[in-house]
């Protein structure tokens, strides 16, 4: 059959989209579009796929599929292209959505809306600390610039939890850094028993910062939502921002602007229609 | 502008094709688009671009543009492509056809046509093994299997020229080999002026290969036709494999069927469409 698709990106997170409003499309079926559309020379290419469906008591249900087949939970930057094509597709009219996830149903404020880029804002709900929520094996309760012993030497991390694990270091610059060999150290460390997301971060100013990003499973992405949401709150906690203002992080796929409180952390960036297709699909 | 555009593949490498026809691009708008069009991530992803214009006595010419707007003189696996383009948008209805290209017109037929996958033999020419038209910096006439002496050891090397240069290794198993570490030191060896695409070989039987290539200025890629031509004509030419007969090549992206003879050498292979599509672009 012939398949409509839209291939969407935000901050250098790309997606094929697929309206679940116009394709019935059941677990097996979206695993398996999701590994041949994600494909970068046979199919469409991207991180993945989106399905974006008919659901009660919010305006869309996502359903994320990686590249590999295997369902993901959350993206912040796909959530925003969600919230893009429901306004865009006219599903829903209106300025605040809520989209349903596997991590819950999110709340999104349209702040800007043109054909190509909008700009939305995602409520990414707060940030926890605790070690046992990360998970970190440690006795201790937090970590906060802990030093932290590897084959490398010893590096202060901080670490907590946005729904999935991250470990923060603060340095002196990143251009330099070989994430290949740098990453696995901490994503395979056994004090992380379900592995982790490491940010490297250069704070610029308490108003802007830089990061590079090693995705547990990923290696080196263009960019991580929950990543910019865990470097700011780090940055926060270990006094380098200030908490209830908007920071600006650079990442290699983009800028995205965090404002971190305890209650919870807001993510606004830009949400990208990059083009529309249709491919036949054996499904 | 909105810009209609097909994504096709053959063998793995895949390009953005555009019909020249409807849109008339000149060679600054091409090397912009190329650039914004390739990009797998903001883009739509690719090796390049591809453009189909009309033009006096063939059935089309291609202009093809790399990834970073630098235009290439020729590909076997893009022509195909084109071919089947231009049979499927009764651009040429017929089976025989004539595209031009900056290394001369070529002349393509169809084995086959389905709307997704079409079979082409493409008439590529003949290798040459003369050394100044590789080029190799070297006294002699030839190069078959020359002991070569590199930072690695010596390894026994069948230079020749498909209109770029390549150099073939045999050997026992291809599957371990590092290429990034291996492909750098023929290709950048001052025995090379103009550098080198290198072929690593291993003969099945004399009818069937298998094959990774290192191409200059792109690294290991799935495919490249000329690649696959020259280590049938090196095989060949070194008693592995029979003249005037097809042999099978297995490369990463999918197989080739090479047929080797003194006047010419043939290449057949797939060409797929893989989507079609429409993105906005400033031009």
């Amino acid at each position: 059959m012939k398949l409509s698709f839209t291939k969407m990106q935000g901050a250098g997170n790309d997606y094929v989209y697929i309206n679940g409003f116009d394709y019935k499309l059941d677990a097996k079926q979206a695993e398996q579009l999701a590994i041949q559309l994600a494909d970068r020379h046979f199919g469409i290419g991207g991180d993945g796929l989106v399905i974006i469906d008919p659901v009660e008591g919010a305006d869309a249900r996502m359903r994320m599929y990686n590249a590999d087949g295997s369902e993901g939970r959350m993206c912040g930057n796909a959530i925003r292209c969600v919230a893009k094509y429901i306004v865009d597709a006219k599903i829903a009219e209106k300025e605040t959505l809520l989209i349903d996830t596997l991590s819950g149903t999110k709340t999104i404020v349209m702040n800007s809306v043109t054909p190509v880029e909008s700009i939305a804002t995602v409520d990414m709900g707060p940030a926890s600390f605790a070690l046992p929520e990360i998970p970190v094996s440690s006795n201790e309760d937090q970590w906060i610039a802990h030093p932290f012993e590897t084959s490398q030497g010893t590096f202060p991390i901080t670490t907590l939890s946005m729904g999935n694990p991250h470990g923060v270091l603060f340095m002196e610059e990143i251009e330099s850094l070989h994430l290949p060999s740098l990453g696995p150290i901490f994503e395979l460390h056994p004090a992380f028993p379900e592995r982790i997301n490491t940010e490297f971060v250069v704070v610029h100013s308490p108003t802007e910062i830089s990061m590079r990003v090693w995705e547990r499973g990923s290696g080196e992405t263009l960019a991580c939502g929950t990543g910019a949401c865990a470097a700011v709150a780090a940055a926060v906690v270990t006094g380098h921002c200030k908490p209830e203002s908007w920071i600006t992080v650079h990442l290699l796929g983009g800028d995205l602007d965090i404002y971190y409180s305890e209650e919870t952390i807001y993510m606004r960036g830009p949400a990208t229609t990059v083009f529309t297709g249709e491919i036949e699909v054996n499904i």
